[in-house]
């Protein structure tokens, strides 16, 4: 065998993706609004009081809007599953357990996750603009969607922003064989004071992958690379249907992954025990039993001028951002150029802006089945002039 | 070949290893005291006035004593030569640009960086103790060794604590194939309530491996795994004698690199743009011109009791500790069985404290020439008893 310079995971997954049935074929596109009030419909009849749903459907389509689509509405099952369920509770709201100039300790009270996270962070950067800057907790919490959404509340308001929350576990300790950590991501989000310059977004899980790598590769029958999933003895697969934990940012203990493993374990500490939430293991999900979930959420925001001169401030950034992007370019099929965070996000949404929202025929197929099982009409059929 | 299950990486550093001299064959342990009163000496007879050398000396043991004795006084050639070279200003003390009640931001006007770090610290947790949290900014800063030790001073007054600070550049963006960003790491401390479960503290670089794994694989003369570097044309290399630059974290973008990437990009920016220092590239290191490092670092302490009962927090985070330990734990001979963040440290710690401190016999060797370049007595010869 021929020494390889480039590592294999690199050229499995271009070779997985390159054989794999491409899920966008065929996929329309709509227009945010009408793809917006199929949402609200579906939530509604799901038992979300209106107002609610319309805050929730926005949250969920600007998922797709950035391309997030595996947060946006192809959750929508999951959502009215738990929902009709009876395991959220729709007539919940905000309450505060503690309250300095500066901090703020919520309860959210099993209530929906979307609109009580964003509700949180609302009141998070409020008590920012007042202080210069709040550290935000939140306890019973629920399934709160994309990160980036609530750290990129603040840039909005010209704060910086920052969103983590735990999640039912699927991520081994390093040298553990069982998942017991979430995902458990992290975003932080700053303003750049420039119409042409969107905000600086990172919004990243602390896994080395996510789940549906997994499933890609399961669609397209071919092996997952040594190092990114274990199976349900814990040992490491490179079969995708033996998968069942994932590991940690970094991979093996050799190349970083307790680190990953680490800021998971940080994460978890800020949203569960900090926040009086549940934490690791006992964070319930679509796998585990019957129950709230009892996901912890925390979230931060900060005044630029709390530290320097805005303009200062975005001058610089705007400066570093352009410097990182001018880094000479390493060559490779896949190889894209020197990127910032949340570029990809970007681009994603000046296309979907001017093309529409493109949903997947697989996951228009479950709204399909979703929206007859509430005995809704079903508003996104494929005939749809793009 | 026989497929292999475990990744390559994980094999070649454990030969690597398994064939390199042991750095650690014949190095002397010293008291912790003795250890660093010779560092004052050195210290003082570089230009630091007393009672700063005595503060930095305790900062640079107790990374030796944690058994991160890479930012320990194996550093010291490196901030004497900045010393001696003025590229420090000995005489520099905080001053306060901008000041709310729970925030910060303050110039270190080029200082010595231990010192002014440690002070900026006990600001930022005197402020979150009456706010509630605090969020502080220092430019003009200096190499401040191990980023743990200013979030450790946090739970020590039972806060939790975070430092991060930038570097100069050696890591590589993803996709680019110059190093443009420094290793730019983070730490977070976080208190425990018991006399019996140290701190809970993570302190990662934000690239895959630290620069020492490529001084191992040089002096035993075996290749570095495919992954950890880039030659000085920005070449994947496996030689450790033509890697220049280091990946971040997660490595390649198939296994999560851009997301180690993002989070040097973020630490940067709230050290870099947000704290009015340099940024990215324009750091200066070791290895740059003669100026002022230019560095900046970002702390936050917070409160326990601002978003719950301390003592059910500390029972929560000691039982959620208690159940990562308790995690089934993968075979293998590199295994340890699952750990915490903090916990290999703490283990030196326990050792060290007990049998004093190791240095390794290169470390000596440097120290022996710059107490002679210095001309103060090398206090620290071989044949001290252990």
């Amino acid at each position: 065998m021929m020494e390889r310079r480039v590592p294999p995971e690199a050229d499995q997954e271009s070779e997985a993706a390159a054989h794999a049935p491409d899920p966008w074929i065929g996929a329309p596109r709509f227009p945010l609004e009408r793809l917006a009030a199929f949402v609200v419909v579906l939530l509604t009849a799901a038992g979300l009081p209106p107002d609610e749903a319309r805050r929730a459907a926005n949250i969920l389509v600007t998922a797709d809007v950035r391309g997030v689509d595996s947060h946006g509405v192809a959750r929508l099952p999951y959502f009215v599953n738990r929902l009709r369920r009876g395991l959220i509770d729709t007539a919940a709201s905000l309450r505060t357990l503690r309250e300095t100039p500066a901090t703020l300790a919520l309860d959210a009270n099993n209530g929906f996750g979307l609109t009580l996270a964003a509700a949180a962070m609302e009141r998070c950067i409020a008590k920012a603009e007042t202080a210069g800057v709040c550290l935000t907790t939140v306890r019973h919490g629920n399934h709160f969607g994309m990160a980036a959404y609530y750290a990129l509340m603040a840039p909005r308001r010209g704060l910086g922003g920052l969103a983590m929350t735990n999640a039912s576990p699927l991520v081994t300790p390093t040298f553990g064989t069982r998942g017991m950590l979430g995902t458990n991501p992290l975003a932080v989000a700053v303003p750049t004071g420039s119409g042409d310059e969107p905000p600086l977004v990172l919004d990243m899980a602390t896994s080395a992958v996510a789940w549906g790598k997994i499933e890609i590769a399961r669609r397209a029958g071919e092996p997952i690379p040594s190092g990114w999933a274990l199976d349900e003895a814990g040992q490491p697969t490179t079969d995708p249907w033996a998968a069942r934990w994932l590991t940690p940012l970094g991979g093996e203990r050799a190349t970083g992954g307790h680190k990953g493993y680490g800021l998971g374990v940080i994460v978890d500490t800020l949203c569960g025990p900090l926040a009086g939430a549940a934490w690791s293991a006992r964070v319930s999900g679509s796998r585990g039993p019957d129950q709230p979930a009892g996901i912890g959420h925390t979230f931060m925001a900060w005044r630029i001028d709390a530290f320097r001169d805005p303009e200062g401030f975005f001058a610089d950034l705007r400066a570093m951002l352009a410097e990182l992007r001018g880094t000479p370019p390493a060559r490779g099929r896949d190889a894209t150029g020197v990127l910032v965070p949340g570029d990809p996000e970007a681009a994603a949404e000046a296309a979907n802006d001017r093309l529409g929202i493109p949903v997947k025929q697989a996951v228009l197929a479950e709204l399909r089945v979703l929206a007859a099982e509430l005995g809704v009409p079903f508003d996104l059929d494929n005939s749809t002039p793009r």
